[in-house]
């Protein structure tokens, strides 16, 4: 769609693009601003009916939302923020650098600057923070037909409307009502009766990884937020959750992977930004690394006496590592997606030993004869496959461990991952192999 | 819950039992079905009304399902797959053994066994493997009015309703329309003028993983399937994408932690199939590092000059494969998300050059400094932190292009990560280390 867009705006065939953009849905409009000119940005968006660009600007990357704020006139920042929902507002206040920020809030009307100010209060990566205020609220003397009223009159400002909340006087949560209930009840039917008073809902400082659990265990739409008098303060969309979801993917990809997790796009990331997220990690783990070195370093004369053993090594500690990362990242997962849970920590030590076992003895049995046929030696090809199980069954004990041992002291088990575990088994990897060499070759 | 329906089963209090299951979640009573004794699902099962046993029935694991399954008479089963929703039903049956699905179509009415065995075509992983046949249709020339009329008449077999398709005689689709914009329109309107005409939709036979990236980037809540002459045939509803995020996210864990990925849950999951999960890999991964070794082996005679030249391999391998890891976990996640597509390879490739080069100059210099302090030797030094900055952006290199090489030519980049990237960098990093030692120590 770019290259059309492109096309009529170079030939200056405004109205063949508005009726373009007019037709195109807002996620495809707001990737074609993806890829135009700055310059182009405001010149393209005055083009789009009020409505539309609104929900097109929802779905901008910050970078182009602030590019295009800065070009456009106050009256016409304040007709886009009219028209967007309150969460897509505060999603974008939160990216905004300060001088943007205060000019937002100028030129919002008093109710919404209230709001945005409110909702920006709450931390980071709680339900509070991702909540919209924009919700349909019943009561529960409300007949059906003052139900579907009141709907009516109001929904064009939601941003979902199929999941109503009945409240009291003083704004308590009392129950749920679903359109589809409403839709399958007589006109006088009365919503108190209607109401399922069994609601799920969560704290407005809950953890937002917390309520995706819970929106992934009941299948729902939308979730209330409550305050700690359980009185109803906003609600959580499933479109929000989908993109929690994927950002505690990314965090858990990231930590697994030795970097510091961060929000933003690779490709948006300044080069010395990335280099901070790979150096922290990377030191720690080099410096541990070295004490295996210096380990290592003690061996030199069983080194000197049978040289061949040093060609062994890489084979040892990347299948320790490989082994140990497979443990834990199962583990890691299991944890993630509410398979496990940590009292279920010795079936899954019994399970990962007896698993660590099996699989040591194929690769050592494989891997002796491999040797057996290239050198002649079996004591060399003893000492390397007995290594090998007691590498690889160390490595998936461990990888099992550190993960569970992390989340029972509070911290993220993503942490515990691959490099960290590597680290640990490569020492204790050059230990046993040493020792059973002594054994056998010295 | 469980401890509750516990004391009450050994009570023998069958009424409070029942009131209790009554007032809960079904994906509560779900998760007190897998703890119970497999004697007592039957038992409690039997307390639940229809519908309630119906939708909990619908969140129980397979093997649940199969022993609840077995312990039923039929006219009970065909109760509960009357209720139950067909995309559940067909998801359940592919899990099933052939006697029990065998049984299960038996007991089904002709119209639905016939649906069942139709969706049991579609492949694995595709759209039509997913979507449920349940779904509003209307046509273009209904009235508000009449559209209210069906959904009323339809809603309570649908498992959406709020977004109703239109569709010609010929099942052609033609348009989507909301309930909210029902709800929203004089009740004389036309369908037809109300319709939104450009449907996204997708076929039959696309790839779940596709699905759900239309999903994320629309923020849809239900997408219809169509054949290939454009014909409706099914939805998929938001609650089974965000399965799938979670089942594509998890295959991406398992892939990049050099595991053939599974879909069952790990406590669930025999010690034999596991260690059958994890060989592949660890076994092609063990002997491309006995090519390493076998590199290693031809620098003998250096190590024998330098016997310290030893200690600082592990640290060099380790440091290379978490650099690379980082990269290509970096590439791999930015390619699930959409935000790094193929043509921005020399985008890539630039950027990761650059970092790779800051990144090693200052664990280079770090490193180095701390050999200089330990054992006075410069050159040792000088060869470690030469050797770093080169193992370092090779790995960092490798580590993005490889993931990014696997998707041009149609594969999965995740099976391009950490472990397969530590073999290809051990390799590089002993071959630049001694012929770095080479030029400053021998």
């Amino acid at each position: 769609m770019f290259k059309e867009v492109k096309a009529l705006l170079e030939a200056r065939q405004f109205a063949d693009l508005r009726r373009l953009l007019v037709e195109a849905h807002p996620a495809d409009i707001a990737a074609v601003f993806e890829e135009l000119e700055p310059a182009m940005l405001a010149q393209v968006f005055r083009l789009l009916p009020k409505e539309l660009a609104a929900e097109t600007f929802a779905y901008l990357e910050p970078d182009i939302q602030q590019a295009l704020i800065e070009s456009l006139s106050n009256a016409e920042l304040r007709a886009v923020l009219d028209e967007m929902y309150m969460d897509d507002t505060v999603d974008m206040v939160e990216e905004m650098p300060a001088n943007v920020v205060k000019r937002i809030l100028k030129v919002s009307d008093p109710d919404s600057r209230g709001e945005i100010n409110r909702l920006l209060c709450y931390a980071d990566d709680t339900a509070g923070s991702i909540m919209t205020t924009e919700f349909i609220d019943l009561k529960q003397d409300m007949t059906v037909r003052q139900a579907f009223d009141r709907i009516r009159k109001v929904a064009v400002d939601m941003e979902t409307i199929y999941t109503c909340y009945v409240i009291n006087a003083n704004r308590v949560l009392e129950g749920v009502v679903t359109v589809r209930e409403l839709l399958l009840s007589p006109y006088d039917a009365v919503i108190g009766d209607l109401m399922e008073d069994h609601v799920i809902s969560v704290k407005t400082g809950d953890d937002q990884e917390q309520m995706a659990a819970i929106f992934q265990k009941y299948d729902l739409l939308s979730l209330p937020v409550v305050d700690s008098e359980n009185r109803l303060v906003g609600i959580i969309t499933i479109d929000d959750v989908v993109d929690v979801i994927q950002e505690e993917n990314t965090e858990d990809f990231e930590r697994m992977a030795a970097l510091s997790p961060s929000e933003d796009p690779y490709l948006k990331t300044p080069v010395w930004v990335h280099a901070k997220k790979r150096l922290g990690w990377l030191l720690v783990l080099m410096f541990t690394a070295a004490i295996t070195g210096g380990i290592l370093n003690q061996f030199e004369d069983a080194i000197a006496a049978v040289p061949l053993l040093v060609s062994f090594i890489p084979m040892l500690m990347d299948t320790g590592g490989n082994g140990g990362s497979q443990s834990a990242t199962l583990i890691i997962r299991g944890m993630a997606l509410g398979e496990i849970q940590l009292r279920d920590f010795l079936r899954v030590f019994f399970k990962e030993f007896r698993v660590s076992m099996l699989v040591g003895v194929v690769l050592a049995v494989l891997s002796g004869l491999r040797i057996w046929i290239f050198y002649h030696s079996v004591p060399i090809a003893l000492t390397v496959g007995i290594s090998l199980v007691v590498t690889v069954m160390v490595a998936k004990v461990i990888g099992c461990m550190l993960p569970m041992a992390a989340k029972r002291m509070g911290f993220d088990p993503a942490l515990m991952a691959s490099p960290l575990i590597t680290t640990v088994v490569d020492t204790c990897s050059i230990l046993v192999y040493f020792w059973v060499a002594g054994i056998f070759l010295l």
